[in-house]
């Protein structure tokens, strides 16, 4: 392994340093950008290479410097960035991953439907537009003259000054021409990102993914390859269609997603549970479940090779997969051979510890290389098999309205998707892309980025602290009990109804459904456990209601979880 | 029928005439909006009722007032338009459509997929949200807090100057708050739309859809229904998918949209072609398929029930269909109770008859009556049954990266599409649907965007008389043949390879590849015929090429035309 010179090693940037980070970014740009609004700097550094002015091998044993990722950058034409240009994430990898083995063939497992799908003959057909000086009469693609934008104007933070009012301060004021990439403003314009895309997402933006992806999970595989989604359901939806067919069963943890199951039930997919603890799924039971499969007792199903994760802040447990948990998952998942989803809209929501109820809230990481050290590795980045199909979301980072993610996976697979993509969801909403595009590539970087990453763990952090403090104020501990959150968005609240006063005469469905209607009653909403069931129709024996913070301010989190506590209280006859 | 009172009629606005739509549709506005941006005055104008103070009961005999619109809608609570609120578009439409009857029900159609759609549990638990005073700890939607974006500003253009330049000149500039809606500002905001949504879209824009359909469409059956969908290609494969099986032939015109076929194509589901003319699907075909369906020799496929038609400047022919052509269709689909997939993109794309090559482009209509007048009636406003399930879109008319359009259709129908939207696209982007509803709703209101359609079809008609004097001009007659288009973005252009030289010793497919390559080799690019055929395995004795008159400029399809004469003389060696 080549040591990395030493130049490289651009300082990661406390989340609170704002022009730095920024000014670091942007400097290494390769491309032309708008600058006016956003840049008040430009400064020119040399070009980022080894010693020998040659791009560094395997530069991915340590962590990749943030900033390094845009001095990296191959100088592309134009026409990579015109209207519906085909794109592949294999170029806007910054580093050669061709030294690693390749991902292992999945034919065995692809459904009839996905195997036969030949992908769109009339996208195949923009091959031809390279050709200079072709005019097209081709695609019925609209003119960009009738598209009635001229200008897009959007707030959006400054680097390090993260929080609303800041942002309505202090925020900077990005601007996007209708022509900006005809007329070497930027890459990216409302003419092209307002007209027909490919499937796979505009090439901007899959750049952008690419190099975010490289940078956190750097897959141990050669051909890996990133697809944007339409948000993480949607391509939950088309990955089943590719690996199953009706009547199959896959694995998932005990309590689990529930659009997730009502995702896969109208296709004949069930969902068989495997048992959990704080960390979540347990290896253990995920290998009896597959080692005594019993084909007769399951409706004649075969044994099952998807197994669908959430794996950090899982929903609706919160709980989080810690890394030894999941190499041990990975490692049972090669004995059977299985495919994984791994679905991780809340992997950078991961937190620190909670410290009781009179610890103050944890600080936050103080650098970037903090950060992604105490980030739990993804299944991705243990992935030497490709067989992983991961799927990232900005629903919960950026905003869930984008309707943008994206999946890394094996190129097999991902070409798989992008063929149903091309004569489906056609790729996510140009509208969104260019939002997304202009905040994250043009004007954050990936180093403000992670800024802003540190940052929302700081808030969510402080949320979960604030539910904490108010359970252990408000909750009867005799009857309900739980374990503090490492990620996500879930508090996971179990009730011990054996010590109800109606045990003995009402079923545990009517008990859940008597407390859930009395909670609403004394003005809270909380879900039920039992709509979260991977199994509905097996026996079940605990009740647990799933509580959010994410969503209501610090004094209403406290006051729903008090008329939580009356509401219990009210239920088990207990005294106050 | 009641006789429309005098005031109601609001006069129909000329495409040019800006100030008085732009003042009347605002004046007419129940709701709060935004108007320092847009609208220069305010004025208070009474409600639209009858002469009794009753609301119209039966105002659809004759054409809409369009601005009587706005005056008609309810009052509508906040929290009508709050995250992810559900809506229904029964409650948006202006008149009361009960006195209609019923559609027909198709649970003898609807596919098991389908039929086991329960919907989301989760989204389900958004009924409890309307209790005063609770605190929701329930849905896991982040706070708006976290999206990093503080507004949004959008210059579009004034009603009635639509042109590029004038956009860019004299546009309007319209702003988007982050709280709009808190702050009582406008109905819609980046707090809402950059959250979660329902899988029917926002409440905000399935109003103006509702409306919309209403005025152009006005279905004679009671419980029809809109529902946003992120474009009509993902709508066809989530309606192949409520209605097909493995195995299922759907019908289609003989020539048909490519993506079409490869979006059934992987679900099992083939085309079987119904021959056309210049006016698209012929009925009497249409019956003989089905009258004449040899199952056995259709590999044991049950008679279909499915009709998938592009009623206008159907892709690829550009050919449309009458208003007679369109009833003796709807007949045809009552005599063998197929239901109808209506495809419409290019509705309002319909197009004055071309007047040969030394006519001038005729002139638009005068007034937006005239517009409607114009327009052939759509399958759906003629459905009396409830079979048809109309695609809308808005790629060709504002955007195609908006990824938003909408379906109309039966109550049931509709229903099942949504089930199946909650769990996979979860609705289109919330950022796109804000910046058409800013832009739609707020902004131009109906009326403007008549006046919009008026200067598109304008444009259109002047692209397409450009392509079709380059023709007369460059083309060589004996070889090719052509009809005028009469709506859409293609020509359609028929090669008599019989003439070809090789057309002894070659196939056609062959033959259709030779020109195809040289046609590109001269510097043009066009679709070729065979990518369309409904049947591919089929014999097929017909050669044709798609042009396209909807990207390029002016001179470019001049030039594009001259090429490919020349092309076509060259592998027909003919003189120039």
């Amino acid at each position: 392994m080549t040591p990395r010179p030493s130049h490289l090693q651009i300082s990661s940037v406390a989340p609170h340093l704002s022009c730095i980070s920024q000014l670091q970014h942007r400097s290494l740009a390769s491309n032309c950008y708008s600058t006016t609004a956003m840049a008040p700097h430009n400064v020119e550094v040399e070009a980022i290479t080894d010693t020998t002015g040659v791009p560094l091998p395997d530069p991915l044993a340590a962590p990749m410097p943030i900033n390094d990722i845009r001095g990296r950058r191959k100088k592309a034409e134009k026409s990579t960035w015109g209207v519906a240009a085909p794109a592949n994430s294999e170029r806007f990898k910054s580093y050669s991953h061709s030294h690693k083995p390749k991902a292992k063939r999945w034919d065995h497992y692809i459904s009839t439907e996905s195997k036969s799908r030949k992908g769109n003959s009339l996208k195949n057909a923009a091959k031809y537009l390279g050709k200079p000086g072709l005019i097209s009469l081709g695609g019925g693609l609209p003119s960009s003259e009738y598209f009635p934008f001229d200008s897009l104007d959007l707030t959006m933070p400054s680097v390090g000054k993260y929080s609303e009012q800041e942002t309505k301060e202090e925020g900077v004021k990005v601007h996007v021409g209708k022509h900006d990439l005809a007329e070497d403003k930027s890459i990216f314009d409302i003419a092209t990102a307002f007209n027909y895309g490919q499937g796979h997402g505009a090439a901007q933006l899959l750049r952008w993914v690419t190099e975010h992806t490289e940078l956190i999970h750097n897959p141990p595989y050669a051909d890996w390859a990133c697809h944007m989604t339409i948000g993480s359901t949607s391509a939950l939806e088309m990955s089943l269609r590719i690996f199953t067919q009706p009547g199959d069963y896959i694995l998932s943890e005990d309590y689990t997603f529930a659009t997730a199951i009502e995702t896969a039930a109208p296709m004949g997919v069930k969902v068989a549970g495997v048992k959990m603890d704080d960390q979540g799924l347990l290896p253990d039971s995920l290998d009896q479940v597959l080692t005594n499969w019993d084909s007769a007792a399951r409706g004649g199903a075969r044994k099952p090779f998807v197994l669908y994760t959430v794996p950090s802040g899982q929903n609706p447990t919160g709980a989080t997969q810690g890394a030894e948990r999941r190499r041990e998952i990975y490692k049972v998942a090669q004995k059977h051979d299985l495919y994984i989803f791994e679905d991780e809209p809340y992997y950078f929501l991961q937190m620190d510890p909670y410290g009781g109820p009179d610890a103050a809230t944890p600080e936050p990481p103080a650098s970037h290389a903090e950060f992604l050290k105490e980030i739990v590795p993804s299944l991705l980045s243990m992935d030497v098999d490709g067989r992983v199909l991961r799927m990232d979301s900005f629903s919960k980072v950026v905003s869930p309205g984008s309707r943008v993610g994206w999946i890394t996976g094996a190129q097999q697979i991902v070409e798989r998707y992008s063929k149903h993509a091309d004569v489906s969801t056609q790729g996510p909403s140009g509208m969104s892309q260019l939002i997304l595009f202009k905040l994250l590539d043009e004007h954050w970087g990936h180093s403000g980025y992670i800024d802003w990453l540190i940052h929302i763990r700081k808030e969510y952090t402080h949320r979960r602290d604030v539910m904490l403090r108010a359970c252990d104020k408000f909750l009867p501990k005799d009857v309900v009990s739980w374990k503090p959150p490492m990620a996500g968005m879930f508090h996971w609240l179990q009730i011990d109804w054996r010590k109800h006063p109606h045990a003995s005469t009402k079923s545990l469905t009517e008990l859940e459904d008597d407390i859930f209607q009395l909670i609403i009653e004394h003005g809270a909403l909380v879900m039920k456990g039992s709509w979260f069931y991977a199994e509905p129709d097996a026996a079940h024996d605990t009740m647990f209601f799933r509580a959010t913070f994410a969503a209501a301010p610090a004094d209403k989190i406290q006051e729903a979880i008090h008329r939580f506590g009356d509401a219990i209280r009210e239920s088990f006859k207990l005294k106050n």
